[in-house]
């Protein structure tokens, strides 16, 4: 949620002269993205987002997740495209940073999704694992299993800060994760920060339809299932802490219906959730200690994550109940 | 540039319950507007603004600046235009805070205006002047002349630390305007904040077209001339600090091509002008002085405001060369 970078109306029109979109009738700072700059952005032809990538996003990675978006979009999946420019550019630049001009995505998210909206999300996140199917890059996932042990080390007295004994019990989980860590399952491109902030939903208040996802800039290559399990920890637990089965198993019988689990997915949820609240506690933890206070943004709080590991570790199987099965 | 409230999709499908424009298609949060929260929303009847009132804007004084804005627009100025609910409340309230919808207005500011540009904001000021006429309510302007001395009490210590001298400086002035400060010039309602951020162009690149002017938050009953000092200051001094008579000339015959100024008004200029730089001084030393380092909000530097405060003390003439006279 914030705006780094300002553009001027010199450089926005620096930048439309090479697109075949009209000259910009509207500009407004968009208070969305901690990595990047968002804009709302108007045209006479019409609205998009115009996104300035900031220091975080590494530039060399931005043609893999521009292709990604360019290609869900061309296979029907509901996201923002990015356009070319007439050169046929999509990474451009404005004010010595990379950016990118893509379509409007309508849509609302939803702050706590029903049951009805997890199932939609649920068949929505299918929907894009079988869109970007043959898309041509592929990129690792930097922060994937083996990424966690060594993101963790540095972070040791952090944890200890957060609450004593914590280090002793994150590091048995690694091991734990470490030995039991599925390679084999089915893989793909996957979104790997589908929360319910990032999924638009259309058709008013109490209706639950899909309209799309956003913020593809973690998406990268890795086990289908686990990006279920990252959906159900980030979709399906309530505000007190404890686990939604029932709107776990609508998220899993949405995401069936458009790609059935496999028998070896289905079994690998309970560690594949464990790790998936390994990887967002971990990412939680380095922000949390790397921001001042006061500062501009205020990190989410690593405890919420801390609390999905503690009811992963108790009660693996909770994830199962909630397979179509 | 700031969003302080949050608003939930129940929240806002029950804000919209009231009114006739359908339900919501998308909502996000604008980086713009210090003292509220912005949000373009986006429903099935069209695009529209939701502005939440954040404490700084005393709740008793929204009547007066929604009315204002739907009084200009139903004279035909171009401005954002609150909407009423069937019951014909434009003010509204959303997660217990004073709220009002309003109308898209499309348009970019500049920020660095051109001539052309200053001559286009002059004449949409006047236009502003002549359409505020017969709005029924009045406003004092609580950050008028009467206002100053009191303002500067408490910040001598302040403006001590920005720059030694500068309190005792500052004593002068403040006595020097109180002697001279003009109370019979025509008035009326005024904008008072009119600054390049607050005025839209519309027509590309290259063109300056008046497209309408936002942001009513300090609007208020004084003299007309004053808003064109306060625009004076704003539009007219180059990034190095020295004045731009030929902006200045083209922006007050901008104004004249609406409604002349009187020969009082014109006379009265270096000493509005010299009270306008005074004004916003003052108020971003308040902030200055308020802000903990590292806020979110990064404050606006007095230090400006007194360079153009020494500018109208040492040369008071400079301004009636900007007369078109």
């Amino acid at each position: 949620m914030a705006v780094y970078t300002d553009i001027t109306d010199e450089e926005l029109a620096g930048l439309l002269a090479d697109f075949d979109i009209g000259a910009a009738t509207s500009l407004k700072g968009v208070a969305e993205g901690v990595e990047n700059s968002n804009f709302l952005l108007e045209t006479e032809a019409g609205r998009y987002f115009l996104t300035v990538y900031e220091k975080r996003v590494r530039e060399e990675e931005l043609p893999f997740f521009l292709g990604l978006m360019r290609h869900v979009a061309q296979a029907g999946f509901p996201s923002a495209t990015p356009i070319a420019d007439r050169a046929g550019e999509i990474l451009k630049r404005v004010r010595g940073k990379p950016c990118a001009i893509v379509t409007f995505l309508s849509g609302l998210s939803v702050r706590r999704p029903s049951v009805a909206h997890c199932r939609e999300a649920g068949e929505g996140l299918a929907w894009l694992h079988l869109a970007a199917q043959g898309f041509a890059l592929a990129r690792e996932n930097d922060l994937g299993q083996a990424a966690w042990a060594p993101m963790f080390a540095p972070l040791v007295a952090e944890a200890e800060g957060l609450k004593p004994g914590l280090a002793a019990t994150i590091r048995s989980d690694l091991e734990r994760l470490a030995a039991r860590w599925p390679t084999d399952l089915p893989a793909g491109v996957i979104h790997a920060d589908y929360f319910p902030d990032n999924v638009f939903f259309a058709g008013g208040q109490g209706v639950a339809r899909f309209a799309g996802a956003i913020d593809f800039y973690f998406a990268c290559n890795d086990a289908y299932a686990y990006d279920v399990a990252v959906a159900l920890n980030a979709w399906c637990f309530e505000p007190d802490g404890s686990f939604n089965i029932t709107a776990a198993r609508a998220l899993v019988a949405g995401y069936e219906s458009r790609r059935p689990l496999s028998g070896a997915e289905r079994a690998a949820l309970p560690v594949l959730a464990h790790g998936a609240a390994m990887r967002f506690f971990l990412t939680r933890l380095q922000a949390w200690g790397a921001t001042p206070a006061g500062a501009l943004v205020r990190p989410k709080d690593p405890l919420e994550y801390e609390r999905k590991l503690a009811v992963h570790r108790a009660s693996p199987d909770l994830v199962l109940f909630g397979s179509a099965a």
